[in-house]
């Protein structure tokens, strides 16, 4: 039975986009605030969501690029950061320590903030020849980062889930290619699982994960057009194989240093697609990481109960492989359950009431538009699957078109100002310098580049802010 | 391609199980130590037991009594503990703290041992009334227990990997029916998935969790006659509910205190699966566990190569369904193969030569009693199915029958002492006194209560040890 409806949000969308999030997030039950600074509970509605990734991650990602699933220490012993400097400087500030009182005997341990150093000194010990490689290896996991900023719901917290890959390979090139085959999976899981439109692209040395050659991207743009990183796949070259003394015989019979990368997404993207979607009645999500895809709603008329109250059992029996809701509760009002659903983002409202059953129909109400279908009972089952598939693409199609008409092309520094102050993400040709990206951050108060177009060796004409040659095509905006 | 094979074990399962099993573990590549004391890795074929017992669970246990997944904060706040006094005593020895620096401001925080507290402190914020009744919450997740004794691959280490399930209902008797049912549960996932025959019962006041009013264990019993706590149910009665201010409004319209109960099985249950099954040759595995459930070895004669080798190929194709491994190497001989596979618990192995190709057949070798068939090649698709689930039976067959011949019911002291010494687990009418428990504990160095019956109000006559009139039936052994 259901319960009892939580009331409406009393922030926009559009005018406090940061605490309607939070109510969205709250009022539909997704997640809730724990007694502990920082860190969140993601109750079942939320958890839900998370499932559909790790299952569709799991037959699309990991089953298809022959990775196997397992399971490292949650705690890493200190000296293991200090093996590879940069990954150690980058981490450092936000690494929570265990008590030092349960390892007096040994060194400090740390929780892990990711996974990279512990699980490639395993690998150290398993590898030996080429017949070992490719080892492509991914673990689901919580980590731990002690933010210091401000957190949010699903966006940024003290602990969150994940899923981190790494993989070893012999060349470069395997390396490489793999890298981008795994960014590409995202974006593509992004889309066809939660409707998220992304930019693909390299981050900038300032900005690429500690210890990597090259990091790539997917970045989502929220409606404020703050970007959202979602996920990003780090060729890390060979410098933690050298750091951690992993090496291969090839078929050269000599020894060398392998390749490798490594690759993550994190519950941060049921908080992007959240964002993206929902408007000022609650949660909108894409049909396809909802649990109940929709709700059955009896309008019982005096006299009509039984007759209505058959049909809408019968309904719920015949529909059962969508997980209706069957909303009978006599002690509430349409309008009021309409609301609570609503609320929490089922995708579909279906209201039967005596004169649907004269007319033998029933009027289906998609959560996304609001609007109204009149569809005959006979036909439901074979139309709401395929309603609910339009609705993805007009989820996708919603996003893809708000994230086009914010991106503006700019040529000069005068145009690249005003774009920002119009809240808008800017493209342009770019120096690719870390002294002129430290500079735009200081004269526009946060803005930071978000990713180089994959195809961006057809970069030419003049850095937008500096004015020399420049190398890239670049994407600028502020974010999350 | 299949790497190079492991060698062989060195220590015997009759003659010294501990080294045995660890043996097993790290040779089958299931799991290997990492530098950080007392943990350990699931490697991949270790960690896919795991995930097929989560699927198994999902389906069967999860879904089927309308309990939702959700995921709480791996952090507890230290005065959570001290709410339920018992709970705390239980768990303080053994908790581990994240450094006091990164909790100034605040409390001391705990990586959870449990969840108990943190969840039913949100509990508290959600139940309202009756209609949020009953509430039925799994967490899949990692904790943490920081271990004195010595550590053991799957069956003791500091941190594992584990399911809680935490419930709240209306009345006492819906918690206690409902802690049975989640006990039966595990139980038959045991049986059904992992072969695992256990005794099901209920702790004594001593041995019980830490807050609980009644714990209920499956029981395996190891090779070695010792017990391996394999799963735990506990009804926690109210004293939670009163400890975190959780109540409900009643139908009646009053604040009522409602009853609770949580259940959970962990990576323990893969150590039990491991050591109840393998041999002297290696891992043995119940087939449904497995991912690859059988290994093509073509017995490549020269001048017979290609015609083999198309057949071995076209096989694989066939039973692409049971993720067949093809061993095609030509560096590797037939016998050193059939080791590698064996000692990797794969339960089939298919051997197919030109004698078998002429005969239209394959010899087919199970893992458990490396019994050879021959199968005709066009039956083999039928065939093997049938074949891994006969060999499922076999498997808890053959560990039934051990430990049904390793229960001995006795009536004296004389016989408990004898039976004891005889390695066998006792079963005895007892008198259900924590002095007494303690008595024999001492006498026995270590023979411990393992689960009274679940039809015990049958007991009678006197207790085997102090000869007070018996209140229950008991279980008496070693354990893990």
């Amino acid at each position: 039975m259901p319960k009892e409806s939580s009331e409406g949000l009393t922030a926009t969308k559009s005018e406090d986009i940061s605490t309607w999030f939070e109510q969205v997030c709250l009022k539909s039950e997704l997640a809730d605030f724990s007694k502990v600074k920082g860190t969140m509970v993601i109750r079942p509605r939320g958890y839900h969501i998370w499932q559909s990734i790790q299952d569709y991650f799991n037959k699309n990602i990991v089953d298809k690029t022959n990775t196997d699933n397992a399971y490292f220490p949650l705690f890493i012993p200190e000296s293991f950061f200090h093996k590879e400097s940069k990954h150690a400087e980058g981490f450092s500030p936000e690494v929570a320590w265990i008590d030092k009182d349960l390892t007096k005997d040994g060194e400090r341990l740390a929780i892990r903030p990711t996974s990279e150093t512990i699980m490639y000194d395993s690998y150290a010990n398993w590898i030996r020849s080429y017949n070992d490689l490719p080892l492509r290896i991914n673990q689901w996991c919580n980590v731990v980062r002690w933010e210091t900023q401000a957190t949010k719901l699903f966006l940024r917290s003290r602990e969150f889930l994940w899923q981190e890959g790494h993989c070893v390979y012999e060349t470069e090139k395997e390396c490489e290619k793999e890298t981008l085959i795994y960014i590409k999976a995202y974006q593509k899981l992004a889309k066809d699982l939660l409707a998220l439109p992304t930019l693909i692209g390299r981050k900038t040395e300032k900005e690429k994960f500690a210890g990597a050659k090259t990091t790539y991207t997917i970045e989502a743009f929220m409606p404020d057009s703050k970007a959202l990183q979602c996920g990003t796949s780090h060729n890390l070259g060979q410098g933690f194989a050298k750091a951690f003394n992993i090496s291969y015989i090839g078929k050269d019979e000599k020894k060398h240093l392998p390749w490798q990368n490594s690759w993550g997404v994190s519950t941060r993207l049921i908080g992007g697609t959240v964002m993206t979607h929902s408007d000022d009645s609650g949660l909108i999500l894409p049909p396809k990481i909802c649990k109940n895809k929709l709700v059955i709603i009896p309008l019982l008329f005096k006299g009509k109960e039984e007759a209505v109250s058959k049909k809408a059992n019968e309904l719920k029996k015949e529909l059962s492989s969508l997980n209706p809701i069957l909303d009978d509760r006599t002690d509430t009002k349409p309008g009021y359950k309409y609301n609570e659903w609503e609320m929490k983002g089922i995708p579909l409202r279906v209201e039967i009431g005596p004169r649907d059953l004269e007319g033998k129909s029933a009027v289906v109400v998609k959560r996304n538009t609001k609007e109204k279908l009149t569809i005959k009972l006979k036909d439901l089952k074979k139309e709401i699957p395929k309603v609910l598939t339009q609705m993805h693409d007009e989820l996708y199609k919603k996003a893809e078109d708000f994230l086009k008409s914010k991106i503006i092309e700019v040529k000069t520094w005068k145009e690249f100002q005003d774009a920002i102050k119009d809240n808008k993400i800017v493209k342009c040709s770019w120096c690719d310098t870390t002294e002129c990206e430290d500079d735009i951050k200081d004269k526009l108060n946060g803005v930071t580049t978000r990713c180089v177009t994959l195809d961006s060796k057809k970069a030419s004409g003049k850095c937008a802010h500096c004015g020399k040659d420049a190398k890239v095509e670049m994407y600028f905006s502020r974010s999350y």
